[in-house]
């Protein structure tokens, strides 16, 4: 196998973006990481894009095939690749495996959805459509619905307490309000969100024990990453960063089919996937984007990676040890609770978030200092298909 | 790059399919396909499903998640792989590169659509959502829209005429009616097709000058293949089939905006990707699954992929030539027109009819004699997405 690299990157602002299409936002992203990687009119070999329903949402199919045709990159092949909210890591991996394979040597991945089109309840339905078709879509499930009822097995389990949660939530929108690129700029603080008086109407609950603040918008976004051989990687402006490890797991598509539902196995098995590939342990990762889409999800995942241990990740986050200047900064871009879900952008754009962080290239208030290594958790379904990354800084 | 291998592959019969789901297909076809190379309960790596529009036709996303549920391969990984028509051809590239990688050793590819859940006009509307979303969709453009007017130039600049083409449907017909999987089983005649009394009630036209029997049924299928290094494969059942050529490249997405719109320049960029590779020429073809949507489509991609002159495709058929039998057996498996075309299934089903082919497996009727090297051409969009693959019999 190839060592790959990142050495281009690109995103546009998460939001309600009414002035663009899909495949707008696709461009812009695209043409930012092919610029940032200084490719000027060098074609690539190939293009993958990350997305999870844009035959649903904009009853249109075959968006990499328009992506490259829009950016004239034609005759480059392009495929889509679809793992619902963990498309974009998805579509990080085939383009990985195809750069290591030999096969091309310059890759783009972008990934992106576009979410508002429809109306709020219509787009948490297409995300639903990932739910188990027999055992839990017809039943009205809905991916908050799940959320719900593993934030309170793990509440009764592990002692999760609602302070924890809330802990989370003000962090990331925090982190949020200092990255231009977030849809939910709003600081909150624990009065607002948790003790003022109109809590109930500012901070309504979603699916107990979860509030509309512990889960993250509907958005639109697209963001683009452009790969290549680590040995090619040298002669483009940016630091290289190397994709040192990469895992995918799967689990029951059904969650009642769990032996034990608060048990993530997927994102464990992915992270230690690899922690293997980067010959890395949980210790010498300096900064994860963990797929936080409830808050729950930053708790759970951080110990499924191995930060902390089962029933700690609560305690650490309540304890600062995941804010920026802490031992294990998570989601300082704000992760999916601020920068926002556009549910095919989301695994780019984590990627995107950690090469600016392992290129030390961010303004202070977010940079974490000396980053030497990144990982991300793409979280698919209700976990049942999770994708790992580890990004390493090369030393120069 | 490593060699990759075919070791195992299955199908269901295409048609009409009212009690199974999607999955019911595509768990069918890969359950054959693991049988076939004698896996028994040794689990795959990873999964990747050919599939264009479940969203759209099913109201459902993460096919791939729930197909390897399904088949109980848990934790293998598992993605969904998009590109138009061309689906199954994409879905087996990224299996092709994953393994040639060295990251996987053994994939399932599976691919399927379950088309005629919904109403004829709806079948063909969803199709056409691969069409430009600007400058065609909108229009009122569909697939076979796009056809009749490639047939028109074909036959205005080149002299393909009806008999040529009435030629192909005859051929590919009778041929489906060999074929246990085909989806349309019955042979037509000349004088059926095209000069009985009621010929206009047996074809009518659908698309000016394209009829009835010029055009691919809508149908429910799926297919799949087992792939490994071709190194491991000797150690299985069956005569292991090697991948030694593919190829990929895209087109302009509006047809309007080709300088030539006869001219295919994907299908010949993706084929001389392909027999580069592969170290092989045209000649050296013994059998070939052409993606033949519409009958013009057999005509023109024979020429493009080098079999014939440009203008001269038409005149082989009629001359027998493309015919079983003759130099260049084209689509002996009866091809779209009569194995029939759920969209993601068609890439992933021309593999597994040219690995029968190539193992000489097949009843006298249908096998090409001693055929060492199949081509498959799986066109996405109007030509706009082309995968080409080339399989090649191992000397043992």
């Amino acid at each position: 196998m190839r060592d790959v690299a990142i050495i281009g990157v690109g995103m546009v602002q998460f939001g309600r973006r009414d002035e663009d299409t899909l495949l707008d936002m696709l461009a812009k992203a695209s043409l930012r990481a092919l610029d940032d990687a200084g490719m000027g009119d060098r074609g690539v070999d190939a293009v993958y894009v990350g997305n999870m329903a844009a035959g649903m949402f904009q009853h249109q199919s075959s968006i990499a095939s328009s992506l490259v045709d829009r950016l004239s990159l034609l005759p480059a092949a392009a495929d889509t690749v679809e793992n619902g909210p963990a498309s974009g890591g998805s579509a990080i991996k085939n383009g990985l495996l195809a750069v290591a394979s030999g096969y091309y040597d310059y890759v783009l991945v972008a990934g992106g959805e576009k979410m508002r089109e429809v109306t709020g309840w219509r787009a948490t339905d297409v995300v639903a459509t990932m739910s188990h078709p027999q055992v839990e879509y017809p039943y009205g499930i809905t991916l908050p619905g799940m959320a719900g009822m593993f934030t309170r097995l793990y509440m009764e389990k592990y002692g999760v307490t609602r302070e924890m949660l809330v802990t989370v939530a003000i962090k990331n929108q925090a982190m949020g309000g200092l990255n231009p690129y977030a849809h939910v700029e709003m600081a909150i603080d624990k009065e607002g969100i948790y003790t003022s008086p109109h809590a109930v109407v500012n901070n309504p609950i979603g699916a107990d024990p979860l509030h509309l603040y512990d889960m993250c918008p509907v958005s639109d976004g697209a963001a683009a990453v452009l790969l290549c051989p680590l040995e090619l990687a040298k002669k483009f402006p940016q630091p290289p960063i190397h994709i040192a490890g990469f895992g995918q797991a799967t689990d029951t598509h059904a969650l009642q089919e769990r032996e034990d539902p608060t048990d993530l196995k997927a994102v464990t098995l992915a992270s230690q996937q690899a922690y293997e590939m980067a010959k890395l342990k949980p210790s010498d990762i300096n900064v994860a984007e963990l797929h936080d889409a409830f808050t729950i999800l930053e708790i759970a995942n951080s110990e499924h990676v191995g930060f902390f241990k089962k029933g700690e990740g609560g305690k650490a986050a309540l304890a600062g040890k995941t804010r920026l200047g802490g031992p294990m900064p998570i989601n300082v871009s704000g992760g999916l609770k601020a920068r926002g879900h556009p549910v095919g952008a989301t695994g780019v754009a984590q990627a995107v978030d950690l090469v600016w962080q392992l290129r030390h290239a961010l303004p202070k208030e977010r940079q974490v200092k000396d980053a030497q290594n990144g990982l991300a958790i793409n979280f698919g379904g209700f976990g049942n298909n999770v994708t790992a990354l580890i990004l390493r800084r090369v030393q120069q």
